[in-house]
């Protein structure tokens, strides 16, 4: 391990993603990227009574086929890394009880799974552990009725908010295997520069992946050509635009390398999700559904996952608070 | 390092934790423990008009105590590991933000305390940082408000019920320097006996307690007796009982060498918190005010502190849910 700048971390043995799962509501497995998630729900309840038992069960569904397509039991687990959006991270508790792996409960909000990737890795390239699992996931219905309004109100929705994906991603990270590694991480700072508009969460957060994305580069003395792609979590189409505004502004172009899993979850003139997905399952089932793949074939061989994050609570911003953003950068390579 | 059984780590080149800083409220500075706290505040509002606001404050004054006495500024840190009781984090988020520090926002209930010091120390054991900042914080009126009922309403309280603390507790965590080590830990699992009263947290967290500490003594191959003191966070006086009789069931005889936080926070008798105090400021401000001079004083040679959290949420609780619990057990040594 060394440290380079302040931040950034670069793994002398990486840490091995060896395993990934992604699950997604029926929506999601509408949009352009349904033929590559591993699980498509065929409702947003699954089966139970509400919407955040919903999530849970969508979390333990995950959980439970990472494990089966890894060939493993939670025994051979020693610590599970999550979190959610919902209140207490309730959905991630009652997700992951059930298979007794020592749990460390996070709240990064939408840059929750570049938290526990972070986390993870750094609990297996500490040689802290064996095999870990780190992973998230949002509910459109939960994460509505909690931030915004119930979805039965029918509220307008304006252009530049977001559709929060019901989806989930977990991946297993070992200290030797099979499949990409994890080489670098940087892990955020919180940025805030005084958005308060919870409409608009691809420009509070716009700010932070920036920030955590320069910051990577520069520790790392790298330029945005050297990775296929740089990948924030939910931006969504406003907030790429922005990211890249602030980018160049700071010297540093970004158009031609960054993705947003926010842009890709939906066809949003024929869905009409406006600006995008988000959501704390968007990244974390793009990456595990789509870009782990695209890495373990070889079409990709070097990546920056950027998981991004607006830290609000719907009282904070009713007292009138901004609502500061956090970004982790997570560099994963495939020899 | 070295995993012992499953769930523990032992250091082999343990962390120090080279300093500590403890901020209460005013109730906490009138309690039996108010001597050895480092800052009283003199109101529940520290100048802000928000009960929500003033935990942030409560966790920026906190920190600032602790770099100072330190004799660091933010920039010699490398990351923070915090969080707190409010929705989605948002006092940590608030109490963080302005000190620039890259974070990661926990969520462990009142167990809070023993996860971010297990993440910390992991992250100086493994080599990924020189100097980490562990800590957390609740406030009363906050949690009471968000979990239960706001003050003004002068709900009736039950006998089982602890008073949450308006206290933080944070601590740096370094590779070298003077200072008692952190040995050992063992992150909880979620324990679940289908504890279901709200306003018996103890009872919900006990079981969790018990579960880690056994697991503790068995994978250290030691028995409660190698310890000056084993401390839980907030069982209260309902809880503790409960604890030491689950003990008893499994062979193993606490009553001699348990102390907890919520019993050790008020008189009751004279301050009417009946079961005693929770939160996760508790065990935060109680290790870091009383316990960590303890140990510099050498009084104290080796304690477990178990900091316990019950995993619920106003809406799950609502829908029928348990109240699982979970604890998280540090073994600390001064030499």
């Amino acid at each position: 391990m060394g440290h380079l700048g302040k931040q950034t971390i670069a793994y002398k043995t990486p840490p091995v993603i060896t395993c990934a799962y992604s699950s997604v509501g029926p929506k999601e497995g509408q949009g352009p990227m349904g033929k590559y998630f591993d699980h498509i729900c065929k409702d947003e309840l699954l089966g139970e009574d509400s919407w955040e038992k919903a999530e849970a069960r969508l979390i333990q569904t995950t959980i439970q086929g990472l494990l089966d397509r890894a060939s493993k039991t939670p025994h051979d687990i020693q610590y599970i890394f999550a979190g959610d959006l919902e209140n207490q991270v309730i959905a991630s508790t009652f997700g992951v009880k059930d298979f007794n792996i020592p749990f460390f409960g996070l709240y990064g909000a939408c840059s929750t799974m570049g938290e526990s990737m972070c986390l993870a890795s750094m609990a297996i390239a500490g040689g802290m552990a064996d095999l870990v699992i780190a992973g998230t996931s949002s509910h459109n219905a939960a994460a509505e009725k909690q931030f915004r309004f119930p979805l039965e109100y029918a509220g307008q929705r304006t252009e530049t908010q977001t559709w929060t994906t019901t989806a989930s991603g977990f991946v297993t990270i070992s200290r030797c295997g099979d499949g990409p590694k994890i080489t670098a991480i940087t892990p955020g700072k919180i940025v805030d520069l005084g958005v308060k508009d919870s409409f608009n969460m691809g420009a509070a957060m716009a700010p932070a992946a920036v920030d955590s994305i320069l910051i990577h580069l520069e520790d790392t003395h790298q330029k945005p050509s050297d990775f296929d792609a740089i990948i924030t979590g939910d931006l969504g189409n406003c907030g790429v635009d922005i990211a890249i505004d602030v980018a160049k502004r700071l010297g540093t172009d970004l158009s031609g390398v960054l993705m947003d899993c926010g842009k890709m979850m939906y066809d949003d003139e024929i869905q009409g999700t406006n600006s995008g997905g988000s959501g704390c399952g968007c990244i974390a089932s793009i990456f595990t559904g789509y870009f782990y793949k695209q890495l373990m074939a070889r079409k990709l061989k070097k990546i920056l996952l950027v998981p991004t994050g607006a830290l609000m609570s719907p009282g904070s911003t009713q007292q009138g608070n901004t609502i500061p953003g956090i970004a982790h950068a997570v560099c994963i390579e495939m020899k």
